[in-house]
C-alpha cells in the first residue's frame, strides 16, 4: 500500500493577485484635493528611527509615492500644502499629543500615534513619524468620503497594544515533512526558495503595505522550530536578512528573527549554552550586535525553548526566565525585545497517565517566574491552554502574571480550522478571547486586551508592565496568487491587524472595512449584494466549522500529522496529551478540582468556580472542563450525543447555504477569485460531510444512542 | 503544535555486517579436500546463458574464487581435480537428468538444476551451468560434513518454483513522504544514493553472493510505484542499470525493472499509452530492445498499473491482458518476462459503502481474464486479498485462473510486521500459505505452492502454464551495516530464498541452517545455547506478534501512513477500504454470502463454506469473515473481548521471555550484533506494551466488558 499522506501542491504564481487597498477613489477628478508636507528629513533624526537606521526617509517617500500614485492615477495631481488642499497630510516631528507631550498611556513608541483633525469639511492629519503618518494615510483611506464628513473634529489615534507581530513559521530549506512554510496553507514563503532568500523581495514590500494598512509593524521572518539550516540567518545570512528588513523597511515594518537558544554551541562552538555561563552571554551580546550593526532598526528575537524538542535552558537547571533574560541583556543596548513563548509541555506524555494535564502546563511552568523576567522580555502566551483549538477555554496564564509583559499569541494560518480550505473568520473567536476578562466578569476586572496593553490585575505592578506585550500572530500568507491561498482568509490578517490595533473592534465592521477596500469598484462602491454575501458567508463562519468538527470544546479529533480532517481517536492513544477519553457511556476531560486534574483552580474566581460545576460551565466548553455521560443534558436543552448529531447536520447545511450564497455573486467579484472560492468551498462542504458523517457514526456506535430524528447515519 | 511523524535516521555504515556464509569450515586442514573441474568457457554456450552475456565465465570465476578463498582461508590450497577430492565441482554442459535430458517438471530453466552424487564419502557435484554449479557449491556449505555422511547416494536438486523474484522498492531520488527506500527499514538503497546509481556497487555483489547461496536468482532494482525520476532507468539511465546489472551478474543474479505504464508518453512524448496503439507497440519493442542491447541478461518488466494512483490500460478502456500482452510482446523476442500486479483496488472508496470489499477487488478484476495472458506474462498476487496483513485468508485469486501463470507475492520487508523493530520470523507464516490448498484440503488439490509452479487445479491447462509464475517478494536489505537493520531479520531473506527454491522445507529447520550459516565459531560449529536461544527468540515470533498485534483476522489496527504502532480507528474512517466497523456491541466484517459483501463466495469449495458458516470458520480468521458480538464464544472457548485481553497479554510477556532470552547470550555473539538486538528488543517490548494497551483499552471502553482476571487495563 502506498502512503495517503497528500502533499499539497505549490504553484508558483507570479502576480500576487491584488488584496485589500485598491486605488483610492476619494482622489478621483473633482473630489478631494490631496497634498502632503513634510520637514527635511535628509538626515534621521534622534528618537524617529533607531540610530543609524533611515527610516524615516524612506517612508516619507513611500507616503508620497502612495499619494501621488492614488492622485495620478485618476488623472489628478498632489496639490501644494498651501493651497487649501481636502487633506492635508503633515510631518510635524515637534507635534506631540494634545495633552502636552508624553505618549499614550501603554506605549513605548509614540511613532504609530497620529492626529486627525477635521475642520470644514477638510481634515488634517498630523504625525511626528512617517510612520505614524503613513498609518494616517491608511485610516483615511479606508474611512473614503466618511473622512470628510461629520462635524469638526480632533482625534487622536494610537494603537491599543504597543508591539504588534506576525510570526512566520517560513523555513529557509523546504522541512521533509513540514514543507516550505510550517503549518502553511498559501504555498511557498514569501521570503525562501530554493534553500536561500529570494532575490527578488519586492512582493515582501507589497506585503509590508498591506501589513502597514492594517497597523501590524513586525514581523518574525523565520519559523519558531528553528532547524539547522534556519539558526544561520542569525550569523551567516545576515546580509540576506538584511535584504528582507529592507525590503520591509518603506513601510515602516521591522524584521525580528526566530533564534535557537543552542546557537552558542551550535554556531559559536561553544561547549554549553548555560544561560548563567560569562562565555555564553558575551557570545549572544556580540551576535545581537553584529545584527544591529547590519538592521538598525531590527526588532529582537523570538524564542520557542525547552518546547517540542527545541533546545533551552531546562538542559542546565535553569528556568524561563533564565533563559529570556540572557537574550534580553544581550539585545537591551539596542532596544530590542525578547519573545519568549509560554507555549511549553510534556509533548512525550503517557497516555495511561489520567493525572497528567497538558492544559496545566503553561501556568505550571510560568506563573511561579511572574516578576522574574527583565522588562524587554515579552511572554507571549497561547490564547488557550492547548494549542490554537477551534474552541478553548482563555488560558490562565492570562490572569496569573500581573509583573510580566504578556503577550496574546493567535494563529491567523488556519492550522486547525480550515487549513484555508474552509471559509471560517476567525475575529469573532480572537475578538471573544481579547474582551475575555480572566480576573472576572463584567467592568470588574481587565479583559486580555487590556492585560496585554499593560494594564492587567494588579494596579501596584503598573509600572513594570506599563508597556504591556501586546498581540502576535501566525501568519497565513505566502507565494500563493491570492496570498492566502482562500482569497476570504485574506479577511483573517486583516483583521488580526485591525484587532491589534483596536482590540474593541467589532468583528462584522472590521469584515465591512475589508470587503469595501477589497472589492470596491471604480467608483469606491462595493455592489451592496457582494457586501451582504460576504456577511453572510463569513461573518458566522468560524461558529459554523465549530458545529461541523469537535464538540463542546473537547478538541483534538483531527488527522494526526497534517491536522486536516476527522480523525475522532487521532490523538487519543498518543504522546501529545490531547485525549477525550470517549468510552460507551461518556465523553470528556475532567478538569475540576474536586474529581479531576485540578485545572480549574488555575483561574481566579469567578472562573475557577464558574468551570468547576458543571451547572454553571458554558456549553461550548463542557468537555474541555468535563468527563458526562453521553445522555447528560447541557443548558440548551439536549443531550451531549443529540447535540454531537444536530449540530453536525446543521453545520453541513449551512455550508450548503454558504455555497449557494457565494454562487449567486457570478459575475460581480473578479473571476480568478470566484473560481478559487468555488474550489474552496467545494472542498469545504466536502469536508463538512466527512466530518459530519465521520463524527455521528463514532458516536453512534460508540453510545448506541440513534438521532432523535431519525436523520442518516452511516 | 509541531509534527509528530519520526523521519528514522539513517546512518551510513560503511562496512556492512557479515551475514549468513562465512568461512566454510570443512576446507579446513586435516579435513576436506576441494577441487573443480571446469571446460573452456571462454565462449558462452548456447542455451547457458542468453546470446552475447557472459555469465558463465563470470559466475565459473565466481565459483573458483569461493572455493578457493574458503580453501586458502583455512591454510589449505585447492587440489587437483584427478587427485581424489573429497568434493568435486564439476560443470559439465554436457551433463543432463538421469532420466534422458528433459529438464525438470515444472522448470524452463534448466541452468538452476544440479546433482550431488555421493560414493564412498566422496562427493561430486555436477551442473550443465556455472550459476547451478553455484547453487551446489552453497548447498554443500550449507550441509558442512553432512554432506558426506550417509550411504551413497545421487541426488538431483533443482528449484521448485523456477521464478525466484525480489521486488526492490528503492527510489533514485529520495521520495518527499516514502523516503529511498519505500517501505524499507534497513537505512538507504544499496543501489541508489543522492539522486543516482552508485559508483560503488561493491555492496551489490555480496547481496547476490548472500542470494544465490539461497537460491533467488532474480532482482527488480527499482519501486513498483515509478516515481519520474526512476521511470527514467528504462531509457537515459541504462548504462547506470547495466553497471547495477554487471554488479549481480558474477553470481547469476539477473536484473528486472518496474516500468510505468505511461512510459511512452512520459518518456517517449507520444499523446497516448494505449496498448492496442501502433505506436505504443512500437514504443515498447524498442525500448526493450535498447534494453536487452544493452544488458543480454536482463530479466523483464514489472508493472502496477491502474493501482494507487499508477497508470495503467484503464484510461484507454483496456484491461490488464492487453496491457500486459503489450509489453509482454515487447520482450518475448529477447526471453524476457512481464511480472504483472494483481494488486489493483479502489483505494478512494467511500467508508459510508458497506457494499464495496476491497478483499473482493483483485478476484474480480482478474479471474474474468484467465487465459487471456500471454505465455511470458505472470500474474503476481499478494498472498491476500487485502495488503500483507500479519493474518489474511489466501487470496481467491490463487484458485482462480488456471490458464495463467500466476506468482506469489510475499512482503520481506516487515511494512506490517513491526518494521524490523520487532523480532518477527515469516516463514511459517509464508509456509502456511505455499501449503494451502485454496481447491480443497488434504492432497484432493493442489498447494499454492503447485500453482506457482505450474501445477495448478486444473490439467487441461496444464501446458500453459506448466512453467509456472513462481514467488517474487518484497525486499528488506538496505546500506545499514546488518544489511536488515534488525540483524535477525536477515533470517527473513534467507527463509524466503530458501522457500522459493524449495516451498515444502521446514520453517524451524531453515532457521536452522541460518543460525549454522550466521553464528558458526572457526571450527564450523554453533553454541547450543545460541542455537536453542535462536529459535525461542524466533520460532514462534511471528504468533507473538499476532498476539499483541490486530486480533483475530481484523487487519489494519496500523498507525495510518508509516504503519507501525497501533491505532485501532486509524483505518476506519479513510478511503483505503480497510476497515474493522467495531461498535459497542461487536466487531468484524460481514463478507459471507448471505448477510455479507459475498466475498466468500469467491472460494471453491469446501473454503466458500467453511468461511461462510460462523460454526466452522477458523478462529484466527473470524473477524475477516463475519461481524460478530463481543460476547462470541470462540472454538477456543472464550468470547471475542476476553480473547483480546488474553492475547494480549500474553503476547507481552512473550516478549518479555525473548528480551530475558535473548539477554542470557552475553558472550556468546558478536558484541555489535547483541547491542543491535537489544536495542531493537527493547523497542519491541516498548511497542508491544503499547500495543496491548491501547487495544485493551480501546475494547473495554467500547464494549464496556471487564477483563475477567481483573488485570489492568487503562
Amino acid at each position: 500500500m502506498t502512503d495517503e499522506t497528500t502533499s499539497s501542491e505549490i504553484v508558483v504564481e507570479p502576480a500576487p493577485h491584488a488584496a485589500w487597498l485598491p486605488d483610492c477613489a476619494l482622489a478621483a477628478p473633482g473630489r478631494r484635493r490631496l497634498a502632503v508636507r513634510v520637514p527635511d528629513v535628509s538626515e534621521p533624526r534622534g528618537g524617529i528611527a533607531p540610530p543609524g537606521s533611515d527610516n524615516s526617509r524612506e517612508v516619507v517617500a513611500t507616503l508620497q509615492g502612495e499619494v501621488e500614485h492614488a492622485t495620478t492615477t485618476h488623472g489628478g495631481a498632489v496639490v501644494d500644502p498651501d493651497a487649501s488642499p481636502d487633506l492635508l497630510l503633515a510631518l510635524s516631528p515637534e507635534w506631540s499629543a494634545p495633552d502636552g507631550g508624553t505618549a499614550p498611556s501603554g506605549a513605548d513608541d509614540s511613532s504609530s500615534e497620529f492626529r486627525l483633525a477635521r475642520a470644514g469639511g477638510r481634515v488634517t492629519v498630523t504625525a511626528a513619524t512617517a510612520t505614524a503618518l503613513l498609518h494616517g494615510w491608511f485610516h483615511v483611506v479606508r474611512l473614503g468620503e466618511a473622512a470628510f464628513a461629520g462635524p469638526d473634529a480632533d482625534e487622536r489615534h494610537a494603537p491599543a497594544l504597543t508591539l504588534r507581530v506576525l510570526d512566520h513559521w517560513d523555513n529557509v530549506d523546504v522541512h521533509p515533512v513540514m514543507g516550505q512554510v510550517e503549518r502553511g496553507y498559501s504555498g511557498g514563503s514569501i521570503f525562501y526558495a530554493e534553500g536561500r532568500v529570494r532575490d527578488d523581495l519586492s512582493r515582501v514590500t507589497t506585503y509590508a503595505r498591506l501589513l502597514a494598512a492594517t497597523g501590524i509593524d513586525r514581523v518574525c521572518i523565520n519559523n519558531v522550530n528553528v532547524h539547522a539550516r534556519e539558526a544561520r540567518l542569525l550569523t551567516d545570512d545576515l546580509p540576506d536578512v538584511a535584504r528582507i528588513a529592507a525590503a520591509l523597511r518603506p513601510y515602516g515594518v521591522r524584521a525580528h528573527l526566530a533564534v535557537s537558544f543552542a546557537a552558542p554551541m551550535t554556531l559559536g562552538g561553544l561547549p554549553t549554552s548555560d544561560p548563567l555561563d560569562d562565555d555564553v552571554r558575551a557570545w549572544w551580546r556580540a551576535a545581537a550586535d553584529r545584527v544591529w550593526a547590519t538592521i538598525p532598526d531590527f526588532g529582537g528575537f523570538v524564542v520557542k525553548a525547552d518546547s517540542e524538542g527545541q533546545p533551552g535552558p531546562f538542559a542546565y537547571g535553569r528556568d524561563h526566565a533564565d533563559g529570556a533574560n540572557l537574550l534580553a541583556d544581550a539585545v537591551a543596548p539596542h532596544g530590542g525585545v525578547v519573545h519568549w513563548r509560554a507555549f511549553v509541555y510534556d509533548h512525550t506524555q503517557d497516555w495511561r497517565d489520567r493525572s497528567t494535564d497538558r492544559a496545566r502546563a503553561a501556568y505550571d511552568h510560568f506563573a511561579p517566574l511572574d516578576g522574574r523576567f527583565a522588562e524587554n522580555v515579552v511572554v507571549q502566551v497561547k490564547h488557550g491552554p492547548m494549542d490554537f483549538q477551534t474552541r478553548e477555554p482563555v488560558s490562565p496564564v492570562l490572569a496569573a502574571m500581573p509583573r510580566t509583559r504578556l503577550a496574546l499569541e493567535l494563529q491567523v494560518t488556519q492550522e486547525y480550522t480550515g487549513q484555508q480550505r474552509h471559509a471560517c473568520y476567525l475575529a469573532p473567536w480572537w475578538s471573544e478571547n481579547l474582551g475575555f476578562r480572566p480576573s472576572g466578569e463584567g467592568d470588574g476586572g481587565p479583559a486580555v486586551r487590556d492585560v496585554v496593553a499593560g494594564r492587567g490585575p494588579d494596579p501596584s505592578a503598573a509600572v513594570a508592565t506599563a508597556r504591556g506585550g501586546g498581540i502576535a500572530a501566525v501568519a497565513n500568507v505566502g507565494d500563493d496568487r491570492f496570498w492566502t491561498g482562500h482569497p476570504l482568509a485574506q479577511a483573517n490578517l486583516y483583521a488580526f491587524g485591525r484587532l491589534a490595533w483596536d482590540p474593541t473592534l467589532d468583528p462584522a465592521a472590521i469584515l465591512d472595512e475589508w470587503v469595501g477596500l477589497t472589492f470596491a469598484g471604480p467608483d469606491g462602491t462595493v455592489d451592496a449584494r457582494v457586501r451582504e454575501v460576504l456577511h453572510a458567508v463569513l461573518d458566522d463562519s468560524w461558529r459554523t466549522y465549530e458545529s461541523y468538527t469537535a464538540p463542546l470544546g473537547v478538541g483534538f479529533m483531527v488527522r494526526p500529522g497534517h491536522h486536516y480532517g476527522p480523525d475522532v481517536d487521532g490523538y487519543e492513544y498518543t504522546p501529545w496529551g490531547t485525549y477525550h477519553f470517549a468510552d460507551r457511556d461518556g465523553i470528556g476531560v475532567d478538569r475540576t478540582r474536586a474529581t479531576g486534574t485540578g485545572f480549574t483552580g488555575q483561574y481566579p474566581a469567578p472562573w475557577r468556580d464558574v468551570y468547576e460545576d458543571l451547572a454553571t460551565c458554558p456549553d461550548e466548553l463542557v468537555l474541555f472542563f468535563h468527563h458526562v455521560p453521553y445522555s447528560h443534558v447541557l443548558h440548551s436543552g439536549v443531550t451531549v450525543v443529540q447535540h454531537v448529531y444536530d449540530t453536525h447536520f446543521a453545520g453541513v447545511e449551512r455550508v450548503r447555504d454558504t455555497v449557494a450564497a457565494w454562487e449567486s455573486l457570478a459575475g460581480l467579484v473578479p473571476d480568478d477569485v470566484d473560481a478559487r472560492v468555488r474550489e474552496r468551498l467545494a472542498e469545504q462542504l466536502r469536508s463538512a460531510t466527512e466530518w459530519r458523517d465521520q463524527l455521528n457514526t463514532y458516536f453512534v456506535r460508540k453510545s448506541g444512542v440513534p438521532d432523535a430524528h431519525g436523520r442518516t447515519i452511516y
